[in-house]
């Protein structure tokens, strides 16, 4: 095996309703049925793979590599795009799995970026009042944020992940070498999640990603000039797919390592909270803001991370403002964002005034606020953070505006 | 109050995830905001009814009596009938909660029969990754069945509830003056479930249904010798419906009783065994035939407490055959179930043992069926069952050739 010498990192989470490992390492796929044999001995496995017809056509070969051939798995594909995210997708793949003969011991895995894992994890949750799944992630939001937590679920007209139900999967495997087939574009948004999991619980993780940063960006930049238009979900939402190119990931052993330690963050804090009723709060650091920008740009103009790459920034302003950090540890932080980046630059009003009080306007409808609070995360080291729910609309503009600022400013 | 004489029942439910109560009494809806109110004190209650045009039509007067003029529930309907138990009407459901300003403070109240709350019960779990719902049947089978236990779900094409969530409500609140626009056919199938009851648990019941039969059928009778037919659900299955009637119940009392012993059985069951692992078994009595039924009849011919009927006819014949029960006690339980009938007749196939075949080739289609074993449940006396694994097609098959040569001669 090319791998052998590749450390294999295990991390365990445990909450008040599941316990479960998630492992991390280059050339995991090549051993995946040996290590779903182990997840439940002595029962003959009654496997069903969901995942997206792209993605199956450049990984298959090694996915089904350890699979005796008497053991293959069904394959269901879910088209690409967040537009497919919906419960028709889910009444779909239920009604094939009934007609495949899938059972209550019957367990899927979810193959594939965010949208496979949610949709995979929610079905999963459903399908005969719940049966289990292994989230086999593909891209790096998916493997440092989005596979862990227990959070499933699809979209409504009316909002995004509106729908949906708690359920744990029974482990996660990432292979990092399926981030060698992702864009470039959104394996720097997948690095914005790394960068914010060191911002609010991580202080050796921050330094690493400051120091190794030509390392891990030289794997995340663009070779083509035009790549990150060419790949930018302007049309298809979502819809960034794996490309076929090299298959072997240069420097595996360093995004490893970043890899680990975002998910050792979000594993500790899931760990302790479950359901969000408090300390989980800490994982929306930037999201309050980053959400708004998503809503405002219909979802169409920034990947994910890149909304919250910039919604980060304007809570450094706000914890700044306040005085929680130190002016030096602001641009520290801030920097590191940018240097991550390029961010595209939005625009959702005619002038930076009227933009940002349309983002604060949109933060009240944010489903994060219960009962009329607003819960907003405030840096107050590298490495720390604390949830204050006193955060006014002034201060919040003040600080989307210092955001709109640093946008023209780079 | 016409009421306060009548006793108000309250029996708790106490599972593994979840502890709620059951309050049966006539007249409780008058009485439905105070109750709501203690529910969750302190603070301002957000509540939204599913329900379905014709049982609003019917009751929402005495529903909203005790409503504060400033404090009315949204209402959302659902038509009726087993052909709108999908995800489709989910969907719907969910984008209207939305739209109104449903948070995860929210509380849906479930007022209607079986499909209202399944599905109302199963919106609740999913809606913003589960909020929570009170249940409020308005049918005898809700009443002593379908509104405990947590299960909640709707229909594939594939089959009956293969997508659903177990997911408790806060309160059951149980108003048996509903009743009274009920078919009388629906009654009656709704009886079968208690008599089911008192079968597998409860020597006192069956006893009361033995001796008050007269007066229990006297409010299930029907006056018009076509009613039967009527309201038979040929034509819209599942869609059997409230009808305008006197809206008092004449013999509320001994309603209540049947109502509440049913639902002591169900709750003692389900306190002790959530998930179906074993004990809870004992309430699928009469159901593998009786789903089987149910399938080879295509849900059209007989209403489910009319399936479970012949399906616990035939129980009772493997009881007998094993020698698990006496003569005397098969004879006492057999006839209980035929006099509060008349079951509707049904046929399946040209011959007795076509039929009888067919059926029990449909049992290994059931999903209480896992990993290749059938647990059956057995009656060992009046009250008293027992769950085996061992019960081959052969025993099965003749079980069931006993049953319907019962049903000729009935």
């Amino acid at each position: 095996m090319r791998y052998h010498n590749l450390t294999v990192s295990t991390i365990r989470v445990t909450t008040a309703s599941a316990a479960y490992s998630v492992t991390i390492a280059p050339g995991l796929l090549r051993t995946l049925y040996p290590r779903l044999r182990r997840l439940t001995p002595g029962k003959t496995l009654s496997l069903f793979v969901v995942t997206s017809p792209a993605i199956w056509a450049l990984w298959h070969d090694r996915f089904l590599a350890s699979f005796p051939s008497n053991q293959q798995p069904t394959t269901l594909f879910l088209p690409s795009g967040e537009s497919h995210k919906r419960l028709a997708a889910v009444e779909s793949l239920a009604q094939q799995l009934a007609l495949a003969g899938a059972d209550r011991d019957s367990i899927l895995l979810a193959f594939g970026g965010g949208i496979v894992g949610d949709i995979t994890g929610f079905l999963a949750a459903i399908y005969m009042r719940g049966i289990r799944y292994v989230g086999l992630p593909t891209t790096l939001l998916a493997q440092v944020d989005s596979s862990l937590g227990g959070k499933t679920g699809v979209n409504l007209l009316a909002g995004k992940n509106l729908i949906g139900a708690f359920h744990h999967p029974l482990a996660v495997f990432s292979d990092i070498d399926t981030l060698a087939t992702l864009p470039a574009v959104e394996l720097r948004a997948g690095l914005q999640e790394a960068i914010k999991s060191a911002i609010i619980h991580d202080a050796k993780l921050f330094l690493y990603l400051e120091q190794n940063a030509p390392l891990i960006l030289g794997q995340a930049s663009d070779t083509d000039p035009g790549l990150s238009t060419k790949f930018a979900p302007k049309s298809t939402p979502g819809g960034i797919e794996h490309q076929p190119s090299n298959l072997v990931f240069a420097d595996a052993k360093t995004m490893a390592h970043v890899v680990t330690a975002s998910v050792k963050v979000k594993a500790e804090v899931v760990s302790k909270d479950e359901k969000e009723s408090g300390l989980r709060m800490v994982l929306n650091f930037g999201h309050t803001i980053g959400h708004a920008i998503e809503a405002a740009t219909h979802y169409r103009k920034l990947l994910h991370g890149e909304a919250v790459a910039w919604g980060s920034i304007a809570a450094l302003h706000l914890s700044l403002n306040r005085g929680l950090i130190t002016p030096e540890d602001f641009a520290r932080m801030a920097n590191l964002i940018l240097r991550y980046g390029p961010i595209p630059p939005f625009k959702v009003a005619a002038t930076p005034q009227a933009s940002a009080a349309k983002l604060v306007a949109l933060t009240s409808a944010d489903k994060k606020k219960r009962s009329g609070r607003r819960a907003f995360v405030l840096a107050t080291a590298i490495g720390r953070t604390e949830v204050a729910h006193n955060v006014t609309d002034a201060e919040l503009l003040a600080a989307t505006q210092s955001m709109l600022t640093t946008m023209q400013q780079t």
